[in-house]
């Protein structure tokens, strides 16, 4: 196609929403018109499922449970007015929290005023919160955030031994549905028991997200307060939820400005006309670009610091909702998009030799902010700033990869404001809903995450019964005969894990022999 | 395979390093011995091709290098006496030079000491320093360090505004091979011209790392020092060359360590024996996962929260060096292997639904570190550490993915230290050097880079035309027109971003119209 035409089908394509300053651009995915034609049925079967979802029919059937996240910036379209009620005083109590807490109402029990904000959270209760802190949180927060997303010992050691003294001016906030999960379980015992080996009284500290009648929030009782997480809402939509605004609004950021930014986008995704729906666009060109089957990955690189976390943010919006085995007939049909990325110009340097010589096994999506910094720019050559550099390299990029059949999508915004990212966030939920009625796959459940967090906790359980077998043993063990002591032979893989890591970390046990040997290895239970 | 054949091949392929504690498990690929029998001969070649370019061989034939990264650490090793004395000289003059910071014999000129480090560098000149901050810094190192890794005016606006008074003892790194590289050079002018406004003398507090005779060494020459980039060391592979080991001596990282563990890594992957060298291991599993044509993607989970970056240093590393439209004999073949990933246990939270349930289209590197945390750990519940559910995930996932036919790939380390970060370093550079040998193509150039770049530049020299056509222009002018009068009709659609985005910065450009039809708006150029 020539330059004439391709700005001819850059126009025909080109979406942009006068409210929000935001345009989309699919003339790069090299989509046909017979193409488009071709799935206007599914379309329209789309356009109405997601219609009855929104009115709260049960959209995910499995868990036979509602999918309300829209609700959330326009409660009015709740299903009931009690929750339309539940969701409008969240909003007004979080707010009434931040306050409190900024104004120093509510504060450390020895005085002063809260300086940082410890989140302990994993997955839907984590990625969302990062993504919006590193791309809205001021540069002088009234209070700074740190993550505990992990169980990791040595990464929660280093955030609190960072935190220092700061740890007696630390307000805690712990994001669990149910409160069972494990690693937020545990990074909630270990910053408890830091706080009370300081002298610090956790409940005077802590704040809880879950849902109701958890055991966590049974937990947060007596603690500074409690924020409901839905039923009707999944982790992975849960960032407009007070999983997402809750620590947004305690680091000072418009929490109404991104409900009205995904509001406006949530009405713009509405609309039942491909052509007019970004969504809709989006949904169309990763149907395209995998055939429907996620034969390409989904590469997302916005050329903005404050954005470097929106791919990661993707991976788990996309891959959980539709990395799926079976369609909606129970047929197997191992469908899923896979997401990576960080940022652009960044990237090009690492891996853009890759995308235009390397595997055509990817689309690419670009997302361009228009403003490139407050205040007056220096100039780095004469009439060149550092932002028309990172627009250039935006701009030549995209033109490299089409040059090579590598297709794009660009989004750009105006500026990345609570307002924008609201947008942005809503923009991605439809369309990975919409793309999820179009491949005919329940985009709500998660049932694939099941059988790690089982072979866990039955790996924790051996690790409780080797050690009790052991402490029968006066004289070293052989593993083969530890396993069969504990009734597990065929297990003497998971025996050696375990009782290699529990060696590794001072916990009584020994091995002996050629560790590179593992049938060799004796076991001691030190006294 | 039953569990005790499986225990059986996983004893029958582990790898374990007891100098380094280090174990490489393969058992999970799912390679028979015809697959393993029929790799041979491109094994020996791969091995005999490696000791040719250790040894000084031009390996690099589109460039005429020769690839020197693993005479960094074994300096005899180098083809000449004067090499060898240059890398051993380079690393005594960055102790020298650390030395002298932290003790104040260099600093600040209004006096003090250096408090922090603005490390300025893209690439590789980034991703390997980001990487051993994050694993290796102490909690409280001797200099805070900083990134400026991108041409973003708001990332480094945002950078240095939370530096505010700290700038006044802040060192400056400036790395970059040619100090032509935009976004390294554009970094550098917009610190420097912050310094200039606070009325630092940027001279006193900035330090280069770039090649011998380059434009940056000149520039450098007032400077506090500069240490050199040897032109036999490609960017990707310079992470313990002066470029990773000057910030990591500057944070206080013991660097000997990690040259020492790359060393003996080096010295363990130089075996011309597969089922003995770990990288050959790899490089095996990698042909195998993917069919020495990249179809599976290499998903990277770390299972600790210090080795977050280390699957992004590995993107550039693999998928720039692998990443290639011909071979070396000058067929097409597109190769490459896309690497992601993040971190477990944090991950599975994001997307282990998919990677379990959805497109087989990936491998698995699980990276296991044994030792939890220094000191004593609490219990979560009966006898079970946050550290034992860290290591159950593991264990768990792997196991979880291998029912569905997902294959894994377990790295194990004692402990994350400076001398197994090293060793990791070497480890994934000799692999993706087997690996490219393998697929006969050349990993150590990066031609695909240029196209974007130039684009990059031809936008750029665009847009000062198109304001000077502007310039002499009384009347709002069409896009079209002032695309012919710049003699560009055909760049009609870069010439509306090139616009779009002066409007958006307070350029003197206005475009007026209806926004959502580019090809109505007129352009006018504000007095």
């Amino acid at each position: 196609m020539d330059a004439i035409a391709l700005w001819q089908r850059y126009q025909d394509w080109l979406y942009y929403h006068p409210g929000l300053e935001l345009y989309l651009d699919v003339s790069r995915m090299r989509f046909d018109d017979a193409f488009v034609a071709s799935l206007m049925p599914k379309f329209e079967a789309a356009f109405a499922q997601m219609a009855a979802l929104e009115a709260g029919a049960i959209a995910n059937p499995d868990e036979q449970r509602m999918v309300g996240h829209y609700w959330l910036r326009d409660p009015q379209l709740a299903p009931s007015p009690e929750l339309a009620q539940a969701i409008t005083r969240s909003i007004a109590d979080i707010e009434s929290f931040a306050h409190q807490i900024h104004h120093g109402e509510i504060h450390p029990r020895r005085g002063g005023r809260f300086t940082d904000l410890i989140s302990i959270g994993i997955g839907g209760s984590a990625l969302g919160p990062e993504f919006v802190a590193q791309a809205l949180s001021p540069d002088n927060p009234p209070l700074d955030i740190h993550f505990i997303d992990n169980t990791d010992p040595a990464g929660i050691d280093r955030t609190l031994h960072q935190l220092g003294d700061r740890l007696y001016s630390s307000l805690v906030l712990v994001i669990s549905k149910s409160g069972g999960t494990p690693e937020p379980r545990n990074g909630m015992i270990e910053v408890q028991q830091k706080m009370m080996d300081l002298g610090i009284n956790f409940a005077d500290h802590a704040v809880a997200v879950t849902g109701y009648g958890s055991h966590l929030a049974q937990l947060a009782e007596p603690w500074l307060g409690t924020f409901p997480m839905f039923d009707w809402v999944g982790g992975r939509t849960s960032e407009l939820s007070a999983v997402g605004l809750l620590p947004a609004a305690l680091q000072g950021i418009p929490i109404r400005e991104m409900l009205a930014g995904a509001k406006e986008m949530d009405a713009a995704t509405r609309v039942h006309d491909l052509k007019t729906n970004p969504a809709a666009l989006l949904a169309l060109s990763w149907y395209f670009a995998g055939e429907g089957k996620g034969k390409k990955d989904m590469v997302v690189l916005p050329y903005k610091d404050s954005l470097l976390l929106f791919s990661r943010y993707l991976q788990q919006l996309v891959m959980e909702s539709l990395g799926k085995e079976k369609d909606l007939d129970g047929n197997i049909v191992n469908q899923g998009i896979a997401v990576y990325g960080n940022k652009g110009s960044t990237d090009q340097h690492a891996y853009v030799q890759q995308l235009r010589d390397g595997l055509p096994n990817f689309f690419m999506t670009l997302i361009e902010v228009l403003r490139d910094r407050e205040g007056a720019a220096v100039e780095v050559e004469p009439g060149i700033t550092s932002g028309d550099y990172l627009s250039g390299l935006l701009t030549g990029t995209r033109q490299a990869l089409y040059e090579k059949q590598r297709d794009s999508i660009t989004v750009t915004i105006p500026q990345v404001t609570p307002k924008l990212v609201g947008a942005l966030i809503a923009l991605y939920e439809r369309a990975v809903g919409l793309y999820g009625f179009l491949v005919n796959i329940n985009a709500y459940h998660q049932p694939g995450v099941e059988a790690g967090k089982k072979a866990a906790a039955a790996t924790l359980a051996l690790q409780n019964q080797l050690v009790q077998v052991l402490q029968q043993e006066s004289q070293p063990i052989s593993l083969a005969a530890l396993a069969s002591k504990a009734g597990v032979p065929e297990q003497i893989e998971t025996v050696y894990k375990i009782l290699r890591h529990l060696a590794a970390n001072d916990r009584g046990i020994e091995l002996q022999g050629n560790l590179s040997q593992p049938a060799s290895l004796l076991v001691i239970l030190k006294p």
